[in-house]
């Protein structure tokens, strides 16, 4: 009697070994998305991660940052519910947060060394693989919409400084004077950089962003990934870079498969955090790489990536993500990440430190 | 009798499904490196492809070509069999190219719409994940100096247009006045394509880079991927992206995991091709990924990527790439790519067209 099971479950074995292979060499297929009650559609929204800490932090302020998460996340989540693209709605999410002062991108961007603000975008589609990208531009209002501007009416993905600022005049996008950006607590942050720069030689922090509201480190950065109803994934990242930036220099989040991927076929990803060490680790492709080749869950690769590959760089940072059937990772290894995610049903989840409220 | 001879060939498939599923999930790992007498090494380039087809081009042409081609990856080559890094061979060889006219990065590089030149090289180590970039220099009479003094001398792994160049003059690097990258070929393709914009609405190959040598359309681009004694893969590109560009379009050579990516737990690769397809289909980190995740041979991993993914994105172009054992893949969808491969023997293997001579 003990020959029959032993084959049983040998077979049983067989049938999930065989289960991981298939997931592990077939070609990326695309998918039809439904749940129960209609097809799936979701959002998550990041904005920033860094050593963000309830003990530094004030209710009003905690409020205020989780206002603006709300409206820019319900602004999205509308667009999706009524139909709307991905793409849509990541760039329309973003917007409200470029606006904001509270976050490192448009209105609210960090200096440069020189006193100057420089902004990077991307956005990429995940049913094309297309994809859209600017960086050091210092006179468009919402850098995303630039982006996606490059994406969808130019043959580049990526353009840069005066040459893409041409490009969005063209475009008819909202043109702003340079002070348009100057918001005084980021130049005060930029003040204390460069005073702490005289005294020391290799200043801790020099590269990072010195966040005036709550008086700690944080990389600014603001992202949006979404699923549309017709199963479409789109990414989204903008950011002001680093206080004190030098060098024209650009970060990860204009760069595709570092900052921003999308594919249909896997998920899509918008990371927050020390750009240098997510451009080296090729963050946001590696996750999707992880699912594509390895047959990982979502959770599974941006852990793997997160906290594992890129902790062990010695990078910071983390990202929100979402894959094909909208389950969603928001994983970071620092004190605190901005974030939020709202599913198809209109459940709302918020959080600023480590352990969800 | 059958009973026991089943249950053997359900083992035998359990264990090989084991095997298969150990291959696709274990973490990368760093190997020993030799070969009889002696440990290995060797370095490959490319200097471009597109529709480069044997009737266009003249004997005394492509003696030309071959000789640079041979004096690079000799440069090289001999760096490593003396025991130097795989970095200061990627970066001597593509020296050797940049200072020829006839490949389009630094002196040959290409001219833009406004009639400029503005190069982007990046550079990556494979032993530690750190990587160099610029985009848009025009004064660096070598961008892959540069690169690699944005890797080793800077917190940054990207710098852009006047910073990086401020950022060169700072590490002492030769600075040449814009007009040293004229070179009246290169000029005269620009003025056709302009003037063919002039009587066509969307001009096919308006964004390709017309040879004025052999009078076929090419993309252009330097690229070197070596392997030292050491086991360290190292990977470097450098170009004028194309033609009659605009709006400071960034092309994939700056791209690190697009234009160029290193890792010795998989292989090195540098790009060349039409840019915009190779950021979008990840192509030189998707090569790693797929040898890291999917357990994939090199070979198999740059056909894929190249033949499959790329070309039915639309994409054209190719790589050359080397694994940490020394095997190399030189795969291209175009009608040509000019490449050359030296091994540890010194055996050199030269190529321009589809099939080797």
């Amino acid at each position: 009697m003990t020959k029959p099971i032993f084959i049983y479950l040998v077979l049983f074995f067989c049938l999930a070994c065989a289960k991981k292979q298939t997931d592990t060499t077939e070609e990326p297929t695309q998918k039809e998305y439904s749940s129960t009650g209609g097809p799936t559609f979701g959002i998550v929204i990041h904005g920033g991660a860094g050593t963000i800490l309830k003990k530094n932090m004030t209710d009003s302020l905690e409020a205020a940052y989780k206002e603006v998460l709300t409206k820019a996340i319900k602004t999205g989540h509308e667009i999706l519910a009524n139909g709307g693209s991905s793409l849509d709605a990541v760039r329309k999410t973003i917007n409200v947060m470029e606006d904001s002062p509270l976050f490192n991108s448009g209105k609210g961007a960090v200096f440069t060394h020189e006193g100057k603000n420089e902004l990077d975008a991307s956005i990429m589609d995940g049913a094309t693989l297309n994809a859209g990208a600017i960086a050091g531009v210092t006179t468009v209002k919402n850098p995303i919409d630039l982006a996606y501007e490059v994406m969808v009416n130019s043959e580049h993905v990526m353009l840069s400084g005066k040459g893409a600022e041409d490009f969005a005049t063209r475009q008819g996008l909202e043109i702003v004077d340079p002070s348009y950006f100057y918001t005084k607590k980021r130049y005060r942050s930029l003040q204390r950089i460069l005073e702490q720069e005289k005294t020391e030689l290799d200043p801790d922090g020099g590269t990072a962003f010195v966040d005036p509201y709550i008086k700690d480190q944080k990389f600014g950065t603001v992202g949006c990934v979404a699923l549309d109803k017709n199963g479409n994934l789109a990414a989204g990242t903008s950011t002001g870079g680093m206080t004190n930036k030098r060098w024209n220099r650009i970060g990860d989040s204009p760069i595709i498969g570092s900052g921003t991927y999308a594919n249909n076929a896997t998920c899509g990803v918008s990371s927050t955090g020390w750009g240098e060490y997510f451009i080296r680790g090729q963050v946001a492709h590696d996750i999707s790489a992880q699912m594509e080749y390895a047959g990982k869950t979502l959770a599974q690769a941006t852990h793997n990536v997160i906290q594992e590959k890129l902790t062990k760089m010695g990078g910071t940072g983390g990202v929100v993500s979402m894959d094909h059937d909208g389950n969603v990772s928001m994983e970071f290894n620092t004190e605190g990440m901005y974030r939020a995610h709202m599913d198809a049903q209109g459940k709302l989840t918020l959080g600023i430190y480590k352990e969800n409220e």
